[in-house]
């Protein structure tokens, strides 16, 4: 591209907004025009503003950019909400009212029904649910999953394509950069596992059935089937671990589960997006299994592994998951969105 | 007791073997004559040969006992097995054969149809197992189960007998400790999980069966229901949390599963056994639910706490269990065990 | 005593207070009479107020106090302060002026010349201080010193003792506990060091001069040597571990140093006081020396461990000692100070 | 290069050996031609050897290969040696006596006055002593020090160019991976700090003197300065931080340190060698100081992080050092040395 697409990163200082800032540094097709955070950072430089805690350092071109106010208007193309939930409602809102899209991984919209939620290899047709929303002539809303969500629906995909979900029966082992920064206290979680993550069991049992769900005249059809989550934290720094269950119809063997893993295509090979990985779907072979710290980096983060599959008493197939939560399942899921949408023409027409 | 009960050791310089001492250091009844295992430690001071590693220092008393070869006799009333599965099954036999009483933490008798696999709160009439042994007059072999299934059935006994348990679908986070000493590399678990512990999975589908199994005339009728179990390894040391799904008959809800942990009444209550906890099972209020570093000492490690108790769309009732894996799940185990074999008149006849 | 004497703790909920309370729980001569914290948590009953983390469960009784607001008096015999350094300066200041007699862990009066920083086994003349201060007639303040620096000073006491200080060079791996609650992110320090903790430096180079200062007419004239410290946060819970160069007048042995450490008699013995530990310093054998995890309970978390004692060829003696920093570094060591005070008649006179 | 160098890699399968392979996969000079082990490896497929546990997956190419025994001889233009002390002597001298070159990691050899003891920024004139080698015509031997040295006279280097070392002071805090694997167990450092590292203490107090030695005609005169060291292990991964105190010629102050540290140029710039990084020093502006989570992987882990610089009561001079100790500190510190040796006509010269 020539002329790179101008970006917005609203709540730029948290934890996903660094993880925005890092994953567009040097993007083939977007550059960040403007860093934008709550007044108390307002004014300040970026380097001052965001306590900065990626393991590369702080890009100096971001670190020497002035905070701006999210609540205030500034000329990009479109923007990433790595707002809180808390303020994410009101202030996306107002930036799709005055005609700039938000790419958000906020969960504040994502059941709405005119918005999509969007995992692009998961369902890429979503996105025409765009063209319903009424909040001005260009701006427009586009979410992405909570983040065990997006490790959750990318597993089940090849699943739910090649025979059909009936159950899904979930526990997570969640990364404690999902809670942000400063997040979860040393004091809680060194040396323990804390069984309970305010919303989450709830964003997991619903989130899916829209993803999942059929694209009708009217909007999505949520599917109709049950979903059993329970959610732990536990002292790792980047990854989401899912142990998954799943009743799947003609009851498949572990062979033929692992066949449609294997042979699943991605939606997206054809598009050549920079931020798709090679595999969508990584099969761990070694006995051990996925884990955070060996497989988390896949793909850049962007690939979800899968292992350990075998055959369940109780639901025919179970297998653990892992998927990186603020690559793949926050920041970098919002940059494939954006990406996605300028192939899809509604976003960066001009270039 | 005037004449206190003379135990020895076996394995003693291993994780468990280390937590027997601890445990029977200031014990009412038992007193340590003899720590034994592999020739490689026999004649060294017991300080010398253990690389001891607990949080209290080692009792002087057992830090100055020669260690013994544990293929050698040596006068003791029973021995505590905390011997490696891979050198039990032979050792614990010849003890028993020579007359001694074992009670063992290994796996290796847990399934023989002979040999109760013991939980005093959950089983207790599966003692008379013993009768049937034949290894020699006065000695026997009584196992308790793998840690992670002593959580398990102790979590679901209140459950069993108040409604009758359907299905069980578990994901476990196991403590290090679980694997002895050294066990895990620190390079293999810190800011990790590890979703696959060898043969752990196979022990907790199959040892509540037997647990819960009814004792007939030929022995226990093992109960015939699945379970499937994911099991994890997590950078906690000591605490295995289970998060556990259930169907019961009935479909009971959440308040009636609640009332049956509060109103459980532990069968060893009149027995006074020094190691009973005065909670067999208890229950967690905080939505935080139980939690390794909080919970994990409840009852000197001897209760099993449940918590987070909700609906299940997939089996009616989901909760969380958390048991101390090596208290508990291992050495305060066997001997609880113990101590009800000398109520039994199993052991310590004499005294 | 068959009445037991009523304290106050002011900052009750915090980190300090939840330990105040744990460790005042059964406490012999004490009894909780008041919790005051923050007006935000006043009015609540304490169980709601704290996000008790303690690995005990809170106390019923203490759980079912209303917190007070700790700006407002409450009739109590004394108040122990576990305060934040940024209120704690005016409401201590506020109660002694009642009459109240204060003995804080804040950092705030250390270095006030009539205000005594106590570490009873070093410097227990330093407590006729009081005498000298004017809030009221019998309003006093007793301070301890910041947690890393009570384990310097009691590590160097017997060798000050023996042979007299010329010189202190020490870098402290600091426990997470330190920081309070919530304290340090997880993401900032799993699996990391950070070289920096923000003015304890400060406090190690000077507490240890007026600790060690010589009692006069006109009050504490503090020792004259250098002491350089590097502070540095490390992921353990509790346990304050310090790497110490010493240089000694008369240029001592590894040999006479660990003799000095066996053969030092704690100047409290004879006062028989409940939170006095039998051993005031432990001489840890084991090549591989202190350890959190393995020695910061011993004397219940009142006993200061030290080994690895070696020479240094650039100070003579080089050694590791190890603290527990909110039980003697902190809370516990505010408790010993009220207990020497009983016994000296500045508290509890009426009973 | 149009033919790269054949390498052999001794010790392959270890945890500083899987360094290498990862490190060697896509470097523009050198091949992979050999992955060797111990005869118990020998025969079987690396994939298979080795128990992978990089962040990144096992290259394939790599993962195919058939491990040697490391004690027979094949066809490699050099070796890297990442073998265990236990057996490096006698191995690496063969390899060296057979007339191949051995760029080694293992501590045998480091003192032999003949072998280099290189850091190529900081002592390559030593490069000459191979010459005084009579291990055969064609085969020398090449030593790095160990990881905690490395870091040690890597920021020590441009200090004793600039003003000339008298003293020097360190405390390290190190990381689990210098333990090689699976080296640490979890149960011993989770959570905890070990201060004791068996042999590490002796080799920082020797190490340094023969790195900053004059090469003289008949070897190096070792520099004559005391050397103090304490070792902690702590719970990181990689990267070991170390505390320093230094005497410097002349006194200089703070801001004149920071220039030497600064203005250093390294002597490898002209050589454009792979492997070295555009900064040798890099000074870390932040009050918090150099971080393993935040600094390890600068200059793809061959940068040395140095902060916290202040006055020093005792030496003049403190300040906080971070090396990544299994690559500037392990194998890609020998890579750079075979690199350095390249362009210096020792490696590679048919290319």
């Amino acid at each position: 591209m020539k002329n790179k697409i101008k970006v917005g990163i609203l709540g730029a200082t948290g934890a996903v907004g660094q993880r925005f800032v890092s994953l567009l540094n040097s993007h083939p097709w977007f550059e960040i025009g403007a860093v934008l955070a709550s007044p108390r950072s307002a004014g300040k430089s970026y380097a001052d503003a965001a306590n900065w805690f990626g393991s590369e350092p702080l890009p100096k071109k971001t670190g020497g950019m002035i905070v701006s106010d999210a609540a205030e208007f500034v000329e990009v193309d479109f923007v990433f909400s790595g707002l809180d939930a808390s303020v994410a409602g009101e202030i996306e809102e107002a930036w799709a009212r005055r005609g700039i899209p938000v790419i958000s991984n906020a969960g504040n919209f994502r059941m709405n029904p005119d918005v999509p939620l969007l995992v692009p290899e998961v369902n890429p047709d979503h996105v025409v649910l765009i063209d319903r929303q009424q909040y001005s002539e260009d701006g427009f809303i586009v979410t992405n999953p909570n983040c065990s969500t997006v490790g959750l629906v990318s597993a089940l995909k090849p699943l739910h394509d090649a025979f059909g979900l009936e159950a899904i029966h979930v526990t997570t082992l969640q990364a404690v950069s999902g809670a942000g920064y400063p997040g979860v206290s040393s004091l809680d979680i060194m040396g323990n596992v804390v069984p309970f993550i305010g919303g989450e069991e709830e964003k997991i049992a619903t989130e899916p059935l829209k993803l999942f769900g059929q694209l009708t005249q009217s909007g999505v059809d949520l599917l109709d089937i049950p979903i059993s989550s329970q959610c732990n934290r536990v002292p790792v720094i980047d990854g989401h671990t899912l142990s998954i269950s799943v009743r799947l119809k003609g009851n498949p063997d572990v062979e033929e589960v692992t066949d449609a893993f294997r042979s699943f295509e991605s939606p997206l090979r054809a598009l050549n997006l920079p931020s798709a990985p090679a595999e969508f779907i990584h099969v761990v072979e070694a006995e051990s299994g996925p884990q955070p710290s060996r497989h988390v980096n896949l793909g850049d983060g962007m690939t979800v592994s899968v292992g350990r599959i075998k055959n369940c008493p109780n639901f025919g197939i179970r297998f653990v998951a892992l998927v990186h939560n603020t690559i793949r399942g926050a920041a970098g899921g919002a940059i494939l969105n954006a990406e996605y949408l300028v192939r899809k023409y509604y976003l960066g027409s001009g270039v």
